[in-house]
């Protein structure tokens, strides 16, 4: 029951997180107010529909719970008013977009461990979870998507799926390792942009 | 029975008004005979494809039902046929477009109140069931899709599927209501484009 | 049991000339290593993956069975080793695309007469599993997908698929039919390219 709240916890946070990055994203994009919403709609429940369409777990999450649909429309009018406030622009959509990658990512590991899926079947799904809203959202606004070429974007969520088997096999408890491995996958994007680290690439 | 043949008849006039959208919008942009038919069947079934998958309805609908399959292959090659007779071809694909955006939303919001989801969820089942075919056509054509920037398209779906359980509410005839809500979306739809009405936009 | 055991080999082999062509259209954009595994990996599976979704079969293929990721995981790699050695980067990246294009081809036809489908359904979840991994890596990759325009892709499928039909219905062994159906659609394929051919378009 505890277990069921954190996680309940980590996917509210994680929803707001993206509905406020997709808000920003399409503000800079100087989308229509309808346009905005679809944007902070798509980025906060792509990944998760994604995974649900996936696994077959359907009706999808949000048609389930009307509950995250209200939750997404509240944070991106509230976004849109307190646009102004908010100074480093860039800055601060990319903190919002990197916690929700990191929240995500762990729903999606754990709704595969709920479905009796290998650790490595897990990760993907963390890892699909965290990115693909990101990835539509980039996709819709014509731009690049991050996940390709520029950053080891991917490569976080990954690390910090095998991070959290480790520790459940090492027999820590479950909340706290939930708590290491958010802090973990988002701190280590926010150093790879800081410092520009990248894989080496392969030529031809 | 009457109501099911009802909603039967306008989901066959909107794989029509999409098949010939799509034909259209296909050898405008000079593609070979195979491509064209390929673009007509994508627009038709491109909406309810993608509304089925996110509500588990599997195998997708025209899957099930070869007829369908068949409607879009005569009317593509028909409209084919016919189309040195047609003068103002941008007008005419953007009628059928319409139309078909009209007809499919309908369908969508039906299909949803069957499911038992809320009436929020309908809406957003009917506006995806409309609007995804045209934007899966326009991305596969390398256009922007229309969805984005230009006119309110979604929008007309949102306030035609809110007018609907606004009349069910006040117990309209199901049938009469229906005929409304298209007959609403349609004419909702080419006002906005023939007067360029737009919502306004948020600057950063 | 015998049938069975073709089938499966067929998917192994679809898999990891998939699995080859991704990589080799990866390397070719200068992709760092981990975006090398994500377009072989996409290549491989999303063929597989658009069908099962559509036919409902979830948890997806490679979801349940862990060995075809290791599988894609260790083609890619060795083929990144070895690619020095290959001197017509372009042409083997076409004929081992259009090896599984034959393969996959078969896989997606078999899988839907099994869940009892109409030939025609049948021919087009084969040529969806034949064709979506490589419209996937193109997309990603921002070329303009192959299927649409220069070569008869999709065409190679479709006539590969009735093809197989029509060996059954004159009840050739099944096995001696489903080598005669990849070897028709790889054969096909690389004559059109070879020779340009393409089908008539039409003007407007």
């Amino acid at each position: 029951m505890d277990d069921f709240s954190t996680t309940e916890i980590i996917e509210v946070l994680g929803t707001i997180s993206f509905a406020i990055s997709g808000t920003f994203a399409a503000v800079q994009k100087r989308l229509d107010p309808f346009g905005v919403l679809i944007i902070a709609f798509v980025t906060s429940i792509g990944g998760g529909t994604v995974r649900d369409l996936l696994l077959g777990d359907t009706p999808v999450a949000w048609m389930r719970d009307v509950n995250y649909c209200l939750l997404i429309l509240v944070t991106s009018i509230l976004t849109l008013f307190f646009k102004h406030q908010i100074k480093k622009f860039k800055v601060t959509l990319f903190l919002f977009d990197s916690l929700g990658l990191g929240l995500f990512t762990l729903v999606g590991v754990q709704k595969g461990i709920i479905f009796g899926l290998e650790p490595g079947i897990c990760i993907a799904l963390g890892t699909i979870t965290g990115c693909f809203g990101g990835v539509i959202r980039d996709t819709l606004l014509n731009t690049i998507p991050l996940i390709f070429r520029k950053e080891i974007y991917a490569t976080a969520c990954i690390a910090g799926g095998m991070l959290y088997f480790g520790m459940l096999y090492f027999n820590l408890a479950a909340d706290l390792a939930k708590i290491i491995v958010i802090v973990f996958i988002v701190t280590l994007r926010i150093l790879v942009v800081r410092y520009k680290l990248a894989l080496p690439r392969f030529g031809y």
